[in-house]
């Protein structure tokens, strides 16, 4: 299979693998990496580093064509490891053939769960969407109308830990990869969150960190700001301040109410959620110190 | 009923009438209107008004609280008819508690289906929607699992202006008001487009008049363009060539190919058409010369 | 004088007056308003007006022609002074023919400086620059370049008050009107702000409240952001807590270093304090609950 | 010297070369690039590689820090001849520390001058501006004011070929590297643009291929736009439409007459072209087939 058959080359290909790696920099890293794919017969299909200079941190993606690569990502492992331990790497392959796994979290705002279903249902991305939770029943119509199984766990200050007991048992059992929490109005425990490193997705509606915690367009509105924001973030103990993968604006105006502030703030929600899920899904983003590199 | 209870009052208030007006600029429009309003114990809840200078032609939209005004919409034209006069006035009232009636006409590509019937099943917007119609059946499955009938009338060069008979006679039995083309890939006859006049609404998925007819994003490719777009405008026998009524753009760069631009272009093209649709539902929008103001 | 010979009407036509008008909402104002305009000959080239719903507060301006109306602003007083006590109304005439006399204050980043007398030389703003005072000696070469003289109080903790007050005197022996804050480094003290209510103007390098204070792009940067912004503001007794007048935002990336967002955003930081400034020249603003209304 | 000592890294680091490459695609180019550099003591700063699969082009940005490499741009050039043979690669390698020296073409519009005259002032890019030139005399006195020696060519049909030929030569004479036309207002013979390729600058006032031409916003105006864009491009024999740079866009709306649109459309029109001027600088730009790779 050649190149010009993937069609959508950035948009990751599905005939291909993709090594994420970091290290500490220093000279010779892409020539040793690139060199170790050209010499197992890879052909590089993109590939883009970035030096953190304050941090004299290096970080890497690159997508292999499966074409013609004698190793496999089982292979990669054994062979890649002297590698990566003369640059002391972190680093993950990955098939992008394999389709991820994601659970959906939603409350009672049904706008970015109506954009993932739509997404997934047309075939827009790579992904299986085995179910959706929830801690109430309003948005039970929506996922059964696209044929996804929901789940409820209403919780209390008493049976919360309880009931996170039994969503985590519902995601092993349906081997979820990761978690989208789609207007989501439930904390969860650090328990909970250490279970998905890096692998729970929040949207939050606001221009983090301006207005962090609950209410943030009335707060926007309180302070009189001219836009209004919302942040795509990886979920860690602390609410609001994990990091963060995307963000967008919309302006707004005197004229606006809280409730248009609402209202257009949810096209941007919706946006910009699944411009972060995309992101996940296609192995573009390392996490270092609290912040993101996302690979365009 | 008081004006607090309108709790998204810009958004259009339910309790309240529109009144639209354009003629050529004069003093005292302005005063004569709102006093008209005032003897009849009207409130107004928002007033715009635009002064095409290069023209010399006046715009108004004004909304007025259904309480207290002793007039409705059906008084309000006789007792109206003596100040339209005096200064030349097109006019037109319309009750905000009616719901409009819109059919939408779709082919292959479904993100804009998707993103209009969940705005309507949500309650975002306050209309009806009797049914769909397409030229291919691609698109079945979404509008049944949104419970909205829809229509199919494949066209041929023979047949077409035959089955745009059949589609006015759908039209008129569901008494359509209005008609959003949501990526219909089919030309309207001038004699369809006359039956709504300034009530067809298109998407078109490039930055209007660049890239105008077939294949856009493929043409932006070609071009080497920075940034593409989206234009929704109204139908008219020019194609796109309609007044425009919203238009967004994104960024790109060297690294999209044609498919990476048109999956990115199609979050802009919902959102463009989701903002013309919510204008035209709230009467925002006077066409003049092939150009719109779209009060904000 | 007729209406078609102001060529830049919406950006304030010299030969006319400007009202804003703030009170309680309650039916009839406009009406009241537009009626004694009318009366008096007037001819309304703008009218722009809105209701703050959770306040149950109107706003308005109205731009008349000066040609054919029969008051001039000396006359204007005492003949609208019994419309406005009829409904409560803070209010305030100006003759858009009088050019404000603004200051700039400056510490050591020139591109607001450079940008601001650019767009005074050229002549894109109706203003009088009388004076830049600074704290430091760094950008008299800017201001001599432009032929503006340039004034430094060097501020100690001890001479602080003390230099206020002799740049208090300058500004009062120059007759200004109102003072840009062109990123300059030092805090006003409350008695000093307590001179320019509403009309001292602040260009703060970062999208408010986010990152208010010191060295906001670091901040930015140790957070992660993916856009950054910048605020203006009138500036209050609370650090960067005033009204804010205009924002805007720029995307960023991991890409970007400290140094490459200061240096992006001074881009955005001129064009926002431009904006801002033309606002309030043009009597655009008005302020209530420390937010603004800018009429578009 | 160590790379942490050049802070503003992505920007261009005065300490490195730029190794801009172009050829066919096909795999180990990277590999053998990065191996090359590596094994003359070279390290990274900075690597960003585009493969146009549509075309099966490889493109490649690369910056080698001065500090051990053991090669400088003159002994670059026979080393590396038989890794670039190999793959049929166009490229060019350059040091960074050397400042391009550049020439500003302009008429009577002054924005895009003075801004780019502050940023060379303030020392905000490594360049040298030895000289403007114009067709009229409008903006001599805005040169002065920045030191600049300015020449003024009027042109008319009869003697435009000679004026050139006068141009040129001054050009020679200061050894100008690349020309900017700062809202120039005359073409360029064929002839001319021969001399300077890929090496003349201009801004366009559209959102091109919109509205080429003469008379960009009027033409906005009469087609009811609600954006207006700028667009940096290299001039090639074609007007308006040689290989597009940089692009940027305002929103606009039926308020804005068309003097509004060309105030507002200044400042989108200066900043484009500095991001443009700016790319150029750090070589970051690749031409292919009309289109152009910008390197972030």
């Amino acid at each position: 299979m050649s190149v010009s058959t993937c069609s959508a080359r950035r948009a990751g290909c599905a005939d291909s693998f993709v090594l994420l790696a970091s290290c500490p920099d220093r000279p010779g890293i892409v020539a040793a990496v690139t060199t170790f794919i050209a010499e197992h017969g890879g052909n590089i299909l993109d590939l883009e580093q970035h030096v953190a200079v304050e941090d004299q941190m290096f970080f890497m993606r690159v997508e292999i064509a499966r074409s013609g690569f004698s190793l496999g990502a089982a292979g990669f492992v054994p062979a890649f490891a002297p590698v990566a331990a003369r640059f002391s790497m972190a680093w993950d392959i990955r098939d992008a053939s394999t389709r991820q796994r994601m659970a959906i979290a939603v409350t009672r705002e049904p706008h970015c769960l109506y954009d993932i279903l739509a997404r997934w249902q047309s075939g827009e991305w790579a992904v299986e969407i085995p179910l959706v939770f929830a801690n109430r029943d309003d948005l039970r119509p929506v996922a059964a109308q696209f044929g996804i199984p929901m789940f409820v766990f209403p919780k209390t200050p008493e049976n919360r830990l309880e009931q996170e007991q039994r969503e985590l048992e519902l995601l092993d059992t349906h081997r979820i990869d990761f978690i989208v929490l789609a207007r989501y109005m439930q904390i969860l425990s650090p328990a909970f969150i250490a279970r998905y490193p890096n692998r729970i997705l929040n949207i939050h509606h606001s221009f983090l960190p301006a207005f962090a915690g609950a209410r943030p367009y009335h707060a926007a509105y309180e302070r009189g700001v001219k836009i209004v924001g919302a942040t795509s973030h990886y979920v860690t103990d602390e609410l609001d301040r994990g990091p963060i993968i995307e963000q967008d604006v919309i302006r707004i105006s005197h004229k606006d109410s809280v409730a248009d502030m609402i209202r257009k703030g949810r096209d941007n929600e919706k946006i910009v959620l699944a411009r972060a899920i995309r992101a996940h899904l296609e192995h573009r983003i390392l996490v270092y110190r609290n912040r993101t590199v996302v690979f365009g």
